[in-house]
């Protein structure tokens, strides 16, 4: 996968992004126009477009009505540096998890305190939600099915939801019919039962590093092998690290990805490397499982689309739920499982039955509304904001040397503490006064990530909140004047 | 585990059983009062009492306010055997389940036709659940809480649900904390996790037989090994069948029972049964495994105990549900998992996270209330009435040679054909007139029970009903006369 077979629209988006990186092109400026790529590049109109609205997805440009392109405020708060790429070196080799002890440990030590203000879930403020609407949808729901807990719902998921997910697979850009969808009790489930379709106790898996602590779990729980991937906060996996790693271990069963807004460092995959992912993967006769819970909360009108999206064969299992963008409340996911469905459908069966029917009816009702669109448009607005004032706090209060995620979507940072500084610490310290954050040891079977922090930034700005990242930063800020002075260096005479 | 070391109660529950079963006292009968009891047999009046709740519990005796014990009409209903007791033998090897694709077979089968009536299904029918009081409870429960679905819901359950359920649980004589409990999708979940806690793939665990279809299925999922124990229709698992498996496996990892109108079969274990089960299986080193999905169904007031109840040291892990007794269409169910706790509540965060809670919340307002004991009265009754007239129908409809089972409780008939019917069969031209049934293969890894249906009496009694149980026993009748007569024996000169 060299560069030179990537799309030519790509290498002109990768040009304009290191224009913006380098400060050539700066916040405000205008882009040079669409005609003006067209002549200075000698591409078409439709490879212009689309580096453009790359850019657009990425955060970097923002589309102006009829003014065209526009270099965005960089959502990079002045003083901290973005999250450095991962250094190109061997994947580890491949392991069983065993993450569970200290994830648990972690847990339980929150559950022995009081938690005044929890930084470590990824879910926005309750009222960032349209429970309102959904409590009368709900309401709806039992008066038009009055028998309805009376009934063993059906099995898959109830039509009515399922064409409605099918509906908004189309934002990105997936072309699913309502029976090629399972209802399953959230993502989780969902990427439980795409990795037991797959495979078995003791097949390795290619994960991404760092990943979500939920997919270690699950890994840890059915036995199987994570094989670490690195994951560049610009642009998710590194497909030549994949490369290196199938050359190294010939049984890769599966390569579990979040293309957008990766959790826990927010990337968003170009177009380019996900259709590189694909075609990939289907060569190599491993499985791509796709994680998209998140894309919904991209920036900008259209979210990126999905790696399904680029699916020809079925090779890709598509998993999301609508924890993080409609309601964390209602426990609804779904998988797409290409060519594993009856496979999964049997699972799902064996393993926890069909869902209750109430609150995919009460989706289906408020997905199918104006309202669903509105909702997004206002959550989407309102994480931004809450994403980049939390991050000027962060990068304003830290110690020196502290690097920061900016992810152009979603709700949450990939904090970087500056060397020396472990994050177990920090959250032991924070936690007794009351601030409950994610350390990075969460986030890969390695040690590789025990100064970073995860942030979640789904709640408004406020007093409570803006005090809880003082008290944060003030024992970051603490941990970083006890470090011991590096030993001078000794020249042997 | 020899009778001799059986309880005294126990002892003289069979004498009097064998009285009832041998026609020296009839239906009507008034039973020795206590003191004649105690008299008679120079046992104590608490061993006096025990032995007449026994039988009370096995719908052998009723109790009349200040009359005293009288024999029952027997539920046999005239012109049917009951099920055989299995023949002594030796386990069948311990095998991996292959026995999925022969029930999506035979579910995909009954999707292809357009189904009137469904005696598949273990459900009863919807006006007889408290619809209407849930769904005011719900209703209840979103005004009390309107925030609830922008929440991430508590870890193992809601609080008020896990108090209901532990309440609950003295029915059955269990003791537990409310923390003892996790919430689950279902048994079907619960049994999953209970599994997946305590053995791995190609461990062998000892189910009945027959058993239900869906455990067959999770261990199937899991890649797990059945080791089948004959079971009996009066007293559910043979013990000594047991022992004598465990004599050739040293390896058996768990025991999985329904103790209480064990599915399909509708056996409940005495409780001396039960308490030697529990011990047994403790001094075994071997898991307990307990199913109890259907024991607020059986008849009589005060319910049979679980084996759970015998359980010192935690060795017994109980499943349960909601869906047979109250809300088929809510998908609760528990687990308390004895000292697994921690190790399922682990599984389950990693394989689905915490239930909604709206359900939760609804069922444990309901089950605060005095409805909750009424509805459960007038559901036991309602159930006898249509279980009683099904069997009489059958009976009187089915060829010559069919047996049933008398379950004392829920809402299943298992019905054994007369040699030589295929039940397949049965099934197949049963569907082609729109009547859906379970056949008896779908009950085992075997072919023992290719002779047998179980049929679903959850419905009232209505014309189409008996229409439908007409027209099955037409077919049912139709095969027994296409029988091949059998070759004439031929003696060699």
């Amino acid at each position: 996968m060299d560069s030179a077979t990537l799309p030519l629209y790509h290498q002109l988006a990768t040009r304009y992004r290191r224009a913006i990186d380098d400060g050539a092109l700066t916040p405000g400026d205008r882009m040079p126009s669409v005609r003006q790529l067209m002549e200075r590049h000698g591409v078409s109109l439709s490879t212009a477009l689309q580096a453009c609205r790359e850019l657009e997805r990425e955060g970097l440009l923002e589309a102006r009505p009829r003014s065209g392109y526009f270099v965005r405020r960089r959502p990079q708060p002045a003083r901290a540096a973005p999250i450095a790429e991962p250094e190109a070196r061997l994947p580890d080799p491949a392991q069983y998890v065993g993450i569970h002890q200290r994830i648990s440990a972690i847990l339980a030590r929150s559950h022995q305190h009081a938690v005044r203000v929890s930084l470590a879930g990824l879910s926005a403020a309750s009222d960032l939600y349209p429970v309102a609407a959904l409590n009368a949808a709900t309401t709806r729901a039992l008066r038009r099915h009055p028998q309805l807990y009376g009934r063993t719902p059906e099995a898959e998921g109830h039509p009515e939801l399922r064409a409605a997910l099918a509906r908004h697979a189309l934002l990105s850009q997936i072309n699913l019919a309502p029976e090629d969808i399972v209802v399953t009790h959230g993502c989780t489930e969902a990427l439980h039962l795409a990795l037991r379709a797959v495979a078995g106790p003791g097949d390795v898996i290619a994960v991404e590093s760092p990943t979500y602590y939920g997919l270690l779990q699950i890994l840890e729980g059915l036995g199987m092998r994570a094989l670490e991937i690195p994951c560049s906060p610009h642009s998710g996996i590194s497909l030549e690290a994949l490369e290196l790693a199938a050359q190294t271990y010939d049984s890769i069963k599966a390569v579990v990805v979040v293309p957008t807004l990766q959790n826990p460092l927010g990337s968003i995959m170009p177009d380019a490397n996900k259709a590189a992912l694909v075609r990939w993967c289907e060569t190599r006769g491993i499985v791509l499982i796709e994680d998209d819970c998140f894309s919904a909360l991209a920036d900008g009108e259209t979210g990126p689309a999905a790696a399904k999206s680029w699916d020809q064969s079925g090779n890709v299992i598509y998993c999301a739920s609508l924890h993080k963008f409609l309601a964390p409340g209602m426990r609804l996911g779904w998988i797409a499982a290409g060519r594993w469905t009856a496979r999964v459908a049997m699972l799902k069966f064996s393993q926890s039955r069909p869902n209750e029917v109430l609150a995919q009816l009460a989706v289906a009702d408020f997905m199918g509304s104006g309202a669903f669109a509105r909702h997004l448009r206002r959550l989407r607005d309102q994480l931004r904001i809450q994403r980049e004032w939390m991050a000027e706090a962060i990068a304003g209060g830290f110690p020196a040397g502290t690097r920061l995620s900016t992810p152009a979507g979603g709700m949450h940072l990939w904090v970087e503490l500056p060397a020396g500084i472990d994050s177990e610490t920090l959250f032991e310290l924070a936690l007794r006064q009351g601030i409950h954050v994610a350390p990075g040891v969460m986030f890969s079977n390695s040690n590789r990530f025990d100064h970073f922090l995860r942030v979640n930034c789904g709640a408004p700005r406020s007093a409570l909140l803006e005090d809880a990242l003082r008290q944060l930063a003030a024992v970051a800020n603490g941990l970083a004047a006890a470090r011991p002075e590096p030993a001078p260096n000794v020249t042997l005479t």
